[in-house]
């Protein structure tokens, strides 16, 4: 089982990390980081590089594709490359995922045309852009597209979708591995719990078009 | 504020990029990837490299040192190079840290004498050979040591970390903006919850000794 994990420059390194950490340990998997070319991978912090091990071109038919997002993405929605790689991987994969702002590059691949799908909590509206249906929900399935909401959802969505190719024991096994047992030391992780000033804070920032650019998240 | 992540042959990738993903936004902070030798780092699993951008022995005294473990890290424990720098950091860092099997690391060194502290579940009691006191806690502060629990925790160890760096607003902010509101899909993360055979198996597992060898968790 392959699963390609393809890297812009600018990308959220745990968008990518949480689910290689879950899905690298299905039986029979193979997780391959991959870019328009091989070569190191910068996070948008700049502080961070992942290796792209293979030219996504050397491996067109993964069984899933797993997209992360990144302030980065942004930059990249009409990659012609990319877009080609996407539109060609969706058309064969098993499964095909992103966590956080990765759902806009593959809405962008068409991959989203009427489909649910969710995206990090400041871009959701955005969806629209590209035909799907917004669901302000931690992970969406919808036939074979997952996606995930913001960053760390992708650990959630990863363990559901494991738990789908191989069985719930196989998940809980994983959970225990990882020892994914979550205690945030506050409940801040949704617009919905969140202080109200802390949500319009980051939504000033985004209203600032600040995430489009290269800047760290704060 | 110089934080370092010294990178191990056979780490965790989501060891280290949890704790980065949230520590990377403090204000003014600049996270450094290294190794005894700068250049890539291969993690357990052999499928993700991450780069370690500069050789240990040139950043001697971060302010704040987090060693991710895996299950490369016990391959490490009398490597002299490292030993040395991490006595030598742990001697002028603000804090020092870790996430999972890190901690044996720490407890070579000698950070973890007469303090309280935490690994992965399943390596709990060999921190007694450390002189540390086992907890068995997501996270322990003990001074300015703090250790994490297995993989994942490394995420609350940080934003924890952080909201006494920088504010709790500082914190929140972080955990919205990395959408952490997590939702697994089971109640499995931790051996007091999980299913008695999943926690045999896993048991079993490392009593096999397979922790201490190459391969990927399962």
């Amino acid at each position: 089982m392959i699963i390609v994990i393809p890297l812009v420059d600018g990308f959220t390194a745990l968008d990518a990390i949480g689910p290689y950490e879950v899905l690298s340990r299905l039986p029979e998997a193979r997780v391959v980081f991959a870019s328009v070319s091989a070569g190191p991978v910068q996070a948008e912090t700049k502080m961070v590089s992942i290796l792209a091990e293979a030219a996504l071109s050397e491996i067109p038919e993964p069984d899933i594709v797993c997209v992360p997002g990144g302030l980065g993405t942004r930059r990249h929605l009409d990659d012609p490359e990319l877009m080609r790689w996407l539109t060609r991987a969706h058309g064969t994969s098993t499964w095909t995922t992103s966590v956080c702002t990765g759902a806009l590059l593959l809405g962008a691949a068409g991959a989203l045309e009427g489909k649910k799908a969710t995206t990090h909590w400041l871009e959701l509206p955005r969806l629209g852009e590209f035909g799907a249906e917004p669901v302000d929900q931690r992970v969406v399935f919808d036939g074979k597209v997952v996606t995930a909401a913001g960053v760390s959802a992708g650990l959630d969505m990863a363990l559901e979708l494991g738990a789908k190719i191989a069985g719930d024991d196989w998940a809980k096994t994983v959970q225990l591995m990882i020892e994914y047992d979550p205690q945030p030391p506050f409940d801040s992780g949704s617009w919905k719990k969140a202080d109200p000033q802390v949500v319009k804070d980051l939504r000033a920032f985004a209203d600032a078009g600040l995430l489009d650019g290269d800047q760290p998240a704060s």
